[in-house]
Protein backbone atom coordinates (compact mmCIF):
# COMPACT_ATOMS: atom_id res chain seq x y z
CA UNK A 1 0.00 0.00 0.00
CA UNK A 2 1.72 3.38 -1.27
CA UNK A 3 0.80 6.70 1.53
CA UNK A 4 1.22 9.81 -0.42
CA UNK A 5 2.13 13.72 0.83
CA UNK A 6 3.39 15.10 3.76
CA UNK A 7 0.87 14.57 5.66
CA UNK A 8 -0.17 10.96 5.20
CA UNK A 9 3.00 10.17 5.72
CA UNK A 10 4.02 12.11 9.10
CA UNK A 11 0.85 10.61 10.41
CA UNK A 12 1.82 6.81 9.47
CA UNK A 13 5.21 7.23 10.98
CA UNK A 14 3.55 8.66 13.99
CA UNK A 15 1.01 6.26 14.25
CA UNK A 16 2.80 2.90 14.17
CA UNK A 17 2.04 1.98 10.93
CA UNK A 18 5.19 -0.46 9.28
CA UNK A 19 6.47 1.32 6.39
CA UNK A 20 9.23 -0.65 4.46
CA UNK A 21 10.61 2.17 2.50
CA UNK A 22 10.41 6.09 2.15
CA UNK A 23 10.89 7.34 -1.48
CA UNK A 24 11.44 11.19 -0.84
CA UNK A 25 12.83 13.90 -3.34
CA UNK A 26 16.07 13.54 -4.22
CA UNK A 27 16.46 17.62 -3.73
CA UNK A 28 15.10 16.90 0.12
CA UNK A 29 18.14 14.53 0.68
CA UNK A 30 20.05 17.43 2.24
CA UNK A 31 17.53 19.50 3.74
CA UNK A 32 16.51 16.67 6.18
CA UNK A 33 13.53 18.07 7.02
CA UNK A 34 11.03 16.97 9.43
CA UNK A 35 9.54 13.58 7.69
CA UNK A 36 13.36 12.34 7.10
CA UNK A 37 13.71 13.03 10.39
CA UNK A 38 11.14 11.40 11.75
CA UNK A 39 11.83 8.01 9.12
CA UNK A 40 15.40 7.54 10.25
CA UNK A 41 14.09 7.64 14.07
CA UNK A 42 11.86 5.17 13.05
CA UNK A 43 14.46 3.20 11.68
CA UNK A 44 12.38 3.39 8.00
CA UNK A 45 14.82 2.67 5.15
CA UNK A 46 14.86 6.51 3.01
CA UNK A 47 15.47 6.37 -0.91
CA UNK A 48 16.35 10.06 -2.59
CA UNK A 49 14.45 9.59 -5.82
CA UNK A 50 14.42 12.06 -8.84
CA UNK A 51 11.16 13.68 -8.64
CA UNK A 52 10.28 12.34 -11.88
CA UNK A 53 10.34 8.62 -10.52
CA UNK A 54 7.84 9.47 -7.92
CA UNK A 55 5.68 11.13 -10.33
CA UNK A 56 5.58 7.78 -12.54
CA UNK A 57 4.96 5.78 -9.10
CA UNK A 58 2.33 8.33 -7.82
CA UNK A 59 -1.22 7.22 -7.54
CA UNK A 60 -2.35 10.44 -6.18
CA UNK A 61 -0.23 13.07 -8.00
CA UNK A 62 -0.33 14.55 -4.79
CA UNK A 63 2.85 13.11 -3.25
CA UNK A 64 4.75 16.23 -2.67
CA UNK A 65 7.99 14.34 -2.39
CA UNK A 66 7.05 11.47 -0.57
CA UNK A 67 5.99 8.36 -1.17
CA UNK A 68 6.17 5.67 1.48
CA UNK A 69 5.58 1.53 0.92
CA UNK A 70 3.28 0.30 3.65
CA UNK A 71 2.50 -3.30 4.82
CA UNK A 72 -1.04 -3.83 3.96
CA UNK A 73 -2.99 -4.27 6.28
CA UNK A 74 -3.16 -7.92 8.00
CA UNK A 75 -7.30 -8.91 8.29
CA UNK A 76 -7.93 -11.20 11.12
CA UNK A 77 -10.55 -13.70 11.11
CA UNK A 78 -13.73 -13.94 13.48
CA UNK A 79 -12.41 -16.38 15.59
CA UNK A 80 -9.35 -14.23 16.61
CA UNK A 81 -11.94 -11.73 17.51
CA UNK A 82 -13.33 -14.28 19.97
CA UNK A 83 -10.11 -16.07 21.30
CA UNK A 84 -8.89 -12.29 21.73
CA UNK A 85 -12.01 -11.71 24.40
CA UNK A 86 -11.59 -14.85 25.94
CA UNK A 87 -7.54 -13.83 26.41
CA UNK A 88 -8.35 -10.80 28.42
CA UNK A 89 -10.98 -13.02 29.76
CA UNK A 90 -13.72 -10.50 29.13
CA UNK A 91 -17.37 -11.47 27.72
CA UNK A 92 -17.17 -11.10 23.32
CA UNK A 93 -17.35 -7.40 22.69
CA UNK A 94 -17.32 -7.07 18.85
CA UNK A 95 -19.40 -4.42 16.50
CA UNK A 96 -20.18 -5.30 12.51
CA UNK A 97 -20.43 -3.20 10.27
CA UNK A 98 -23.04 -3.83 7.10
CA UNK A 99 -21.51 -1.63 3.99
CA UNK A 100 -20.44 1.14 5.75
CA UNK A 101 -18.80 3.51 2.45
CA UNK A 102 -16.96 6.75 4.02
CA UNK A 103 -13.30 6.26 5.18
CA UNK A 104 -13.68 8.72 7.54
CA UNK A 105 -16.58 7.06 9.49
CA UNK A 106 -14.55 3.54 9.25
CA UNK A 107 -11.86 5.27 10.35
CA UNK A 108 -13.47 6.89 13.31
CA UNK A 109 -15.58 4.05 14.04
CA UNK A 110 -12.16 2.00 14.50
CA UNK A 111 -11.17 4.94 17.01
CA UNK A 112 -14.28 4.14 18.89
CA UNK A 113 -13.35 0.88 19.15
CA UNK A 114 -10.37 1.18 20.51
CA UNK A 115 -11.38 3.40 23.29
CA UNK A 116 -14.03 1.53 24.03
CA UNK A 117 -12.35 -1.69 24.60
CA UNK A 118 -14.30 -3.33 21.60
CA UNK A 119 -12.36 -7.13 20.91
CA UNK A 120 -12.89 -6.61 16.89
CA UNK A 121 -14.99 -5.23 13.65
CA UNK A 122 -16.32 -7.03 11.16
CA UNK A 123 -17.12 -6.17 7.93
CA UNK A 124 -17.99 -7.46 4.64
CA UNK A 125 -15.93 -8.15 1.45
CA UNK A 126 -17.91 -6.31 -1.34
CA UNK A 127 -19.84 -3.56 -1.48
CA UNK A 128 -17.70 -1.75 1.92
CA UNK A 129 -15.07 0.58 2.50
CA UNK A 130 -12.01 -1.49 3.10
CA UNK A 131 -8.64 -0.59 5.11
CA UNK A 132 -7.26 2.12 3.04
CA UNK A 133 -4.85 4.74 3.47
CA UNK A 134 -7.98 7.56 4.47
CA UNK A 135 -9.10 4.86 7.44
CA UNK A 136 -5.96 4.43 8.66
CA UNK A 137 -5.34 8.05 8.72
CA UNK A 138 -8.12 8.87 10.25
CA UNK A 139 -8.10 5.64 13.12
CA UNK A 140 -5.45 8.19 14.09
CA UNK A 141 -3.24 5.15 15.07
CA UNK A 142 -5.81 2.78 16.53
CA UNK A 143 -6.19 0.39 13.55
CA UNK A 144 -2.42 -0.79 15.03
CA UNK A 145 -4.65 -2.40 18.20
CA UNK A 146 -7.73 -3.19 16.29
CA UNK A 147 -8.46 -6.36 14.35
CA UNK A 148 -11.04 -6.35 11.65
CA UNK A 149 -12.45 -9.43 10.02
CA UNK A 150 -13.63 -8.97 6.18
CA UNK A 151 -16.10 -12.16 5.44
CA UNK A 152 -17.60 -12.99 2.57
CA UNK A 153 -21.42 -12.94 4.16
CA UNK A 154 -21.76 -11.20 6.97
CA UNK A 155 -24.61 -13.81 7.79
CA UNK A 156 -22.28 -16.71 7.73
CA UNK A 157 -20.14 -14.19 10.86
CA UNK A 158 -23.52 -13.83 12.54
CA UNK A 159 -23.82 -17.66 12.51
CA UNK A 160 -20.47 -18.41 14.15
CA UNK A 161 -20.84 -15.40 16.62
CA UNK A 162 -24.73 -17.46 17.81
CA UNK A 163 -22.51 -20.36 18.12
CA UNK A 164 -20.57 -18.95 20.25
CA UNK A 165 -23.55 -17.53 22.43
CA UNK A 166 -22.60 -14.11 21.40
CA UNK A 167 -26.43 -12.17 21.29
CA UNK A 168 -26.36 -10.00 17.94
CA UNK A 169 -28.15 -6.45 17.96
CA UNK A 170 -29.21 -4.41 15.16
CA UNK A 171 -28.58 -0.49 16.17
CA UNK A 172 -31.03 1.21 14.49
CA UNK A 173 -33.87 3.07 14.61
CA UNK A 174 -37.83 1.57 15.37
CA UNK A 175 -36.37 -1.06 18.31
CA UNK A 176 -36.46 -1.18 22.30
CA UNK A 177 -34.61 1.92 23.78
CA UNK A 178 -30.76 0.94 24.23
CA UNK A 179 -31.33 2.46 27.76
CA UNK A 180 -34.14 -0.14 29.00
CA UNK A 181 -31.96 -2.66 27.66
CA UNK A 182 -29.67 -5.33 29.18
CA UNK A 183 -26.45 -5.14 27.15
CA UNK A 184 -23.97 -6.34 29.67
CA UNK A 185 -23.74 -9.72 27.59
CA UNK A 186 -21.57 -11.42 25.22
CA UNK A 187 -22.64 -9.56 22.51
CA UNK A 188 -22.16 -7.88 19.03
CA UNK A 189 -23.87 -4.72 17.69
CA UNK A 190 -24.46 -4.17 13.89
CA UNK A 191 -24.09 -0.44 12.58
CA UNK A 192 -25.57 -0.05 9.14
CA UNK A 193 -24.43 2.32 6.41
CA UNK A 194 -24.53 5.87 5.91
CA UNK A 195 -27.82 6.00 3.47
CA UNK A 196 -29.46 2.61 4.00
CA UNK A 197 -28.99 1.04 7.43
CA UNK A 198 -28.87 -2.49 8.16
CA UNK A 199 -30.33 -4.30 4.80
CA UNK A 200 -33.72 -6.01 6.16
CA UNK A 201 -32.22 -10.14 5.61
CA UNK A 202 -29.46 -9.05 8.17
CA UNK A 203 -31.89 -6.97 10.34
CA UNK A 204 -34.07 -10.22 10.68
CA UNK A 205 -31.46 -12.86 11.22
CA UNK A 206 -30.50 -10.68 14.66
CA UNK A 207 -31.44 -11.28 18.28
CA UNK A 208 -32.66 -7.64 18.23
CA UNK A 209 -33.03 -3.93 16.99
CA UNK A 210 -31.50 -1.65 19.93
CA UNK A 211 -32.27 2.38 19.65
CA UNK A 212 -31.33 5.13 21.16
CA UNK A 213 -34.43 7.51 21.52
CA UNK A 214 -33.98 10.68 19.56
CA UNK A 215 -35.73 14.04 20.41
CA UNK A 216 -35.40 15.98 17.32
CA UNK A 217 -36.66 16.00 13.43
CA UNK A 218 -33.59 14.22 11.95
CA UNK A 219 -34.50 10.66 12.28
CA UNK A 220 -30.19 9.73 12.72
CA UNK A 221 -27.06 10.22 13.68
CA UNK A 222 -23.66 10.23 11.21
CA UNK A 223 -23.11 6.57 11.34
CA UNK A 224 -19.98 6.41 13.24
CA UNK A 225 -22.20 8.72 15.99
CA UNK A 226 -24.22 6.49 16.47
CA UNK A 227 -21.55 3.55 16.82
CA UNK A 228 -19.75 5.62 19.74
CA UNK A 229 -23.04 6.25 20.98
CA UNK A 230 -24.00 2.68 21.11
CA UNK A 231 -20.50 0.93 22.02
CA UNK A 232 -19.85 3.65 25.16
CA UNK A 233 -23.62 2.75 25.97
CA UNK A 234 -22.19 -0.84 26.25
CA UNK A 235 -19.27 0.08 28.18
CA UNK A 236 -21.13 2.13 30.12
CA UNK A 237 -23.55 -0.73 31.59
CA UNK A 238 -20.49 -3.33 31.93
CA UNK A 239 -18.71 -1.11 34.15
CA UNK A 240 -21.73 -0.04 36.06
CA UNK A 241 -22.28 -4.07 36.73
CA UNK A 242 -18.97 -4.04 37.96
CA UNK A 243 -19.42 -1.87 40.49
CA UNK A 244 -22.64 -3.67 41.54
CA UNK B 1 -24.16 31.79 0.10
CA UNK B 2 -23.53 29.85 -3.10
CA UNK B 3 -24.14 25.74 -3.61
CA UNK B 4 -22.35 24.25 -6.26
CA UNK B 5 -23.01 21.02 -7.93
CA UNK B 6 -25.31 18.70 -8.44
CA UNK B 7 -25.46 16.70 -5.08
CA UNK B 8 -24.69 19.49 -3.02
CA UNK B 9 -27.74 21.65 -4.53
CA UNK B 10 -29.94 18.18 -4.45
CA UNK B 11 -29.02 17.52 -0.36
CA UNK B 12 -29.65 21.74 -0.07
CA UNK B 13 -33.48 21.30 -1.73
CA UNK B 14 -33.86 18.46 0.24
CA UNK B 15 -33.08 19.72 3.76
CA UNK B 16 -34.77 22.83 3.58
CA UNK B 17 -32.07 25.48 2.88
CA UNK B 18 -33.68 28.37 1.74
CA UNK B 19 -32.66 28.57 -1.71
CA UNK B 20 -33.47 32.28 -3.53
CA UNK B 21 -32.41 31.17 -6.88
CA UNK B 22 -31.24 28.15 -8.53
CA UNK B 23 -29.01 29.00 -11.82
CA UNK B 24 -29.12 26.13 -14.35
CA UNK B 25 -27.27 25.39 -17.54
CA UNK B 26 -29.22 26.49 -20.90
CA UNK B 27 -28.72 23.18 -22.14
CA UNK B 28 -30.82 21.58 -19.25
CA UNK B 29 -34.09 23.53 -20.41
CA UNK B 30 -35.73 21.27 -21.61
CA UNK B 31 -34.74 17.87 -20.11
CA UNK B 32 -36.26 18.28 -16.86
CA UNK B 33 -33.78 16.34 -14.96
CA UNK B 34 -34.15 15.77 -11.04
CA UNK B 35 -32.97 18.74 -10.03
CA UNK B 36 -34.78 20.58 -11.60
CA UNK B 37 -37.92 19.29 -10.86
CA UNK B 38 -36.96 19.04 -6.98
CA UNK B 39 -36.64 22.65 -7.61
CA UNK B 40 -39.82 23.52 -9.03
CA UNK B 41 -41.40 21.15 -6.72
CA UNK B 42 -39.90 23.45 -4.01
CA UNK B 43 -40.96 26.77 -5.45
CA UNK B 44 -37.65 27.81 -6.45
CA UNK B 45 -37.17 29.99 -9.31
CA UNK B 46 -35.31 28.20 -12.12
CA UNK B 47 -33.21 31.06 -14.22
CA UNK B 48 -31.53 28.81 -17.25
CA UNK B 49 -27.90 30.42 -18.47
CA UNK B 50 -25.28 29.73 -20.87
CA UNK B 51 -22.61 27.79 -19.37
CA UNK B 52 -20.25 30.73 -19.27
CA UNK B 53 -21.75 32.75 -17.02
CA UNK B 54 -22.23 29.66 -14.77
CA UNK B 55 -18.13 29.48 -14.74
CA UNK B 56 -17.95 32.86 -14.28
CA UNK B 57 -20.10 32.91 -10.92
CA UNK B 58 -19.05 29.42 -9.52
CA UNK B 59 -16.39 29.69 -7.07
CA UNK B 60 -15.57 26.36 -6.83
CA UNK B 61 -15.00 25.28 -10.50
CA UNK B 62 -17.44 21.95 -10.14
CA UNK B 63 -20.41 23.53 -10.47
CA UNK B 64 -21.91 20.39 -12.65
CA UNK B 65 -24.34 22.84 -14.89
CA UNK B 66 -25.89 24.03 -11.40
CA UNK B 67 -25.66 26.98 -9.01
CA UNK B 68 -28.24 27.78 -6.13
CA UNK B 69 -28.38 31.01 -4.41
CA UNK B 70 -28.99 30.29 -0.99
CA UNK B 71 -29.80 32.61 1.84
CA UNK B 72 -26.96 32.90 4.20
CA UNK B 73 -27.24 31.26 7.70
CA UNK B 74 -28.97 33.26 10.09
CA UNK B 75 -26.72 32.98 13.97
CA UNK B 76 -28.81 33.09 16.74
CA UNK B 77 -27.89 34.64 20.59
CA UNK B 78 -26.60 33.14 23.47
CA UNK B 79 -29.97 34.69 25.17
CA UNK B 80 -32.11 32.85 21.98
CA UNK B 81 -30.73 29.72 22.84
CA UNK B 82 -31.58 30.12 26.53
CA UNK B 83 -34.62 31.32 25.84
CA UNK B 84 -35.58 28.28 23.86
CA UNK B 85 -35.69 25.92 26.61
CA UNK B 86 -37.44 28.25 28.87
CA UNK B 87 -39.96 28.21 26.14
CA UNK B 88 -39.86 24.31 26.36
CA UNK B 89 -39.78 24.18 29.71
CA UNK B 90 -36.70 22.42 29.97
CA UNK B 91 -33.42 22.87 31.40
CA UNK B 92 -31.11 24.28 29.34
CA UNK B 93 -28.98 22.18 27.21
CA UNK B 94 -26.29 23.40 25.30
CA UNK B 95 -23.26 22.90 23.60
CA UNK B 96 -19.94 25.29 22.98
CA UNK B 97 -17.42 24.77 20.62
CA UNK B 98 -13.77 25.65 20.79
CA UNK B 99 -12.38 25.62 18.09
CA UNK B 100 -14.21 22.85 15.68
CA UNK B 101 -12.01 23.34 12.28
CA UNK B 102 -13.77 20.19 10.08
CA UNK B 103 -16.80 21.30 9.00
CA UNK B 104 -17.58 17.31 8.63
CA UNK B 105 -17.30 17.08 12.70
CA UNK B 106 -19.40 20.74 13.00
CA UNK B 107 -22.54 19.66 10.63
CA UNK B 108 -22.13 16.01 12.06
CA UNK B 109 -22.26 17.33 15.89
CA UNK B 110 -24.94 19.84 14.80
CA UNK B 111 -26.86 16.56 13.76
CA UNK B 112 -26.28 15.09 17.12
CA UNK B 113 -27.09 18.23 18.63
CA UNK B 114 -30.44 18.13 17.42
CA UNK B 115 -31.12 14.38 17.67
CA UNK B 116 -30.47 14.72 21.07
CA UNK B 117 -32.67 17.75 22.26
CA UNK B 118 -29.86 20.06 22.59
CA UNK B 119 -31.44 23.88 22.52
CA UNK B 120 -28.31 26.00 20.67
CA UNK B 121 -24.70 25.42 19.43
CA UNK B 122 -22.19 28.20 20.46
CA UNK B 123 -19.11 28.98 18.36
CA UNK B 124 -16.07 31.47 18.58
CA UNK B 125 -15.98 33.77 16.08
CA UNK B 126 -13.00 33.28 15.14
CA UNK B 127 -10.31 30.52 14.77
CA UNK B 128 -13.35 28.12 14.39
CA UNK B 129 -15.40 26.40 10.93
CA UNK B 130 -18.60 28.72 10.46
CA UNK B 131 -21.71 27.71 9.28
CA UNK B 132 -20.45 26.94 5.34
CA UNK B 133 -21.63 24.41 2.81
CA UNK B 134 -20.36 21.90 3.86
CA UNK B 135 -21.59 22.17 7.33
CA UNK B 136 -25.28 22.44 5.71
CA UNK B 137 -25.00 19.45 3.66
CA UNK B 138 -22.89 17.32 6.74
CA UNK B 139 -26.13 18.10 9.04
CA UNK B 140 -27.83 16.48 6.73
CA UNK B 141 -30.99 18.87 7.35
CA UNK B 142 -30.58 19.55 11.46
CA UNK B 143 -28.76 22.46 11.38
CA UNK B 144 -32.66 24.58 9.79
CA UNK B 145 -33.70 23.16 13.68
CA UNK B 146 -30.85 24.51 15.62
CA UNK B 147 -29.65 27.79 16.85
CA UNK B 148 -26.18 28.48 16.69
CA UNK B 149 -24.45 31.65 18.15
CA UNK B 150 -21.83 33.05 16.97
CA UNK B 151 -19.43 34.82 19.78
CA UNK B 152 -16.65 36.78 20.10
CA UNK B 153 -15.45 35.69 23.21
CA UNK B 154 -16.18 32.32 24.12
CA UNK B 155 -15.62 33.23 28.06
CA UNK B 156 -17.77 36.04 28.02
CA UNK B 157 -20.43 33.11 26.31
CA UNK B 158 -19.75 31.33 29.53
CA UNK B 159 -20.35 34.59 32.12
CA UNK B 160 -23.60 34.70 30.71
CA UNK B 161 -24.59 31.25 31.11
CA UNK B 162 -23.24 31.24 34.64
CA UNK B 163 -25.25 33.85 35.51
CA UNK B 164 -27.97 32.19 34.14
CA UNK B 165 -27.62 28.99 36.39
CA UNK B 166 -26.18 26.65 33.91
CA UNK B 167 -23.27 25.05 35.37
CA UNK B 168 -20.52 24.42 32.11
CA UNK B 169 -18.07 21.43 32.15
CA UNK B 170 -15.26 20.46 30.02
CA UNK B 171 -15.60 17.24 28.09
CA UNK B 172 -12.13 16.21 28.18
CA UNK B 173 -9.39 13.83 29.28
CA UNK B 174 -8.20 14.06 32.77
CA UNK B 175 -11.44 14.88 34.58
CA UNK B 176 -14.48 13.10 36.53
CA UNK B 177 -15.50 9.94 35.00
CA UNK B 178 -18.68 11.21 32.93
CA UNK B 179 -21.06 8.02 34.45
CA UNK B 180 -20.36 8.46 38.07
CA UNK B 181 -21.68 12.64 37.85
CA UNK B 182 -24.80 13.95 37.72
CA UNK B 183 -25.43 15.48 34.87
CA UNK B 184 -29.16 16.02 35.33
CA UNK B 185 -28.50 20.11 35.36
CA UNK B 186 -29.07 23.22 33.53
CA UNK B 187 -26.10 22.10 31.71
CA UNK B 188 -23.40 23.56 28.63
CA UNK B 189 -20.45 20.81 27.67
CA UNK B 190 -17.82 22.34 26.13
CA UNK B 191 -16.09 20.22 23.57
CA UNK B 192 -12.46 21.03 21.90
CA UNK B 193 -10.85 21.34 18.93
CA UNK B 194 -9.63 18.28 16.76
CA UNK B 195 -6.21 18.86 17.51
CA UNK B 196 -6.04 21.01 20.70
CA UNK B 197 -8.94 20.21 22.92
CA UNK B 198 -10.49 23.06 25.31
CA UNK B 199 -7.88 25.99 25.67
CA UNK B 200 -6.35 26.18 28.89
CA UNK B 201 -7.36 29.43 29.62
CA UNK B 202 -11.69 28.19 28.98
CA UNK B 203 -10.97 24.92 30.76
CA UNK B 204 -10.15 26.91 34.23
CA UNK B 205 -13.00 28.79 33.93
CA UNK B 206 -15.75 26.30 33.93
CA UNK B 207 -17.34 24.15 36.88
CA UNK B 208 -15.54 21.21 36.12
CA UNK B 209 -14.22 18.65 33.40
CA UNK B 210 -16.48 15.02 32.50
CA UNK B 211 -14.30 12.72 31.29
CA UNK B 212 -15.30 9.05 29.46
CA UNK B 213 -13.26 6.60 30.68
CA UNK B 214 -11.47 4.84 27.71
CA UNK B 215 -10.11 0.93 27.72
CA UNK B 216 -7.78 1.84 25.00
CA UNK B 217 -4.18 2.73 23.87
CA UNK B 218 -5.78 5.60 21.50
CA UNK B 219 -6.67 8.93 23.88
CA UNK B 220 -9.19 10.47 22.66
CA UNK B 221 -12.06 9.98 20.06
CA UNK B 222 -13.09 11.81 16.73
CA UNK B 223 -14.32 14.99 17.99
CA UNK B 224 -18.15 15.00 17.05
CA UNK B 225 -18.15 11.09 18.59
CA UNK B 226 -17.03 12.14 21.18
CA UNK B 227 -19.80 15.09 21.83
CA UNK B 228 -22.72 12.50 20.63
CA UNK B 229 -21.44 10.39 23.73
CA UNK B 230 -20.99 13.02 25.61
CA UNK B 231 -24.53 14.88 25.04
CA UNK B 232 -26.38 11.22 24.87
CA UNK B 233 -25.42 10.20 28.23
CA UNK B 234 -26.60 13.88 29.37
CA UNK B 235 -30.36 12.81 27.70
CA UNK B 236 -30.02 9.25 29.20
CA UNK B 237 -29.53 10.28 32.70
CA UNK B 238 -32.48 13.04 32.34
CA UNK B 239 -34.78 10.67 30.68
CA UNK B 240 -33.58 8.12 33.52
CA UNK B 241 -34.99 10.51 36.42
CA UNK B 242 -37.97 11.56 34.94
CA UNK B 243 -39.02 7.73 34.53
CA UNK B 244 -37.69 7.65 38.64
Amino acid sequence: MLIEGKNAVREALNNGITINKLMADKNLEHRRDEIINLAYQNKVKVEFVPKFILDKKSQTQHHQGYIAEAVDFKYAEVEDILKKAEDKNEMPFIVLLDGIEDPHNFGAIIRSCECAGVHGIIIPKNRACQVNETVIRTSTGAISNMLIAKVTNLKEAIDTLKENNVWVFVAETGGENIYNKNLNLPIAVIVGSEGNGVKQSIRTYCDGIITLPLKGNVNSLNASVACGVVIFEILRQRENDKKE
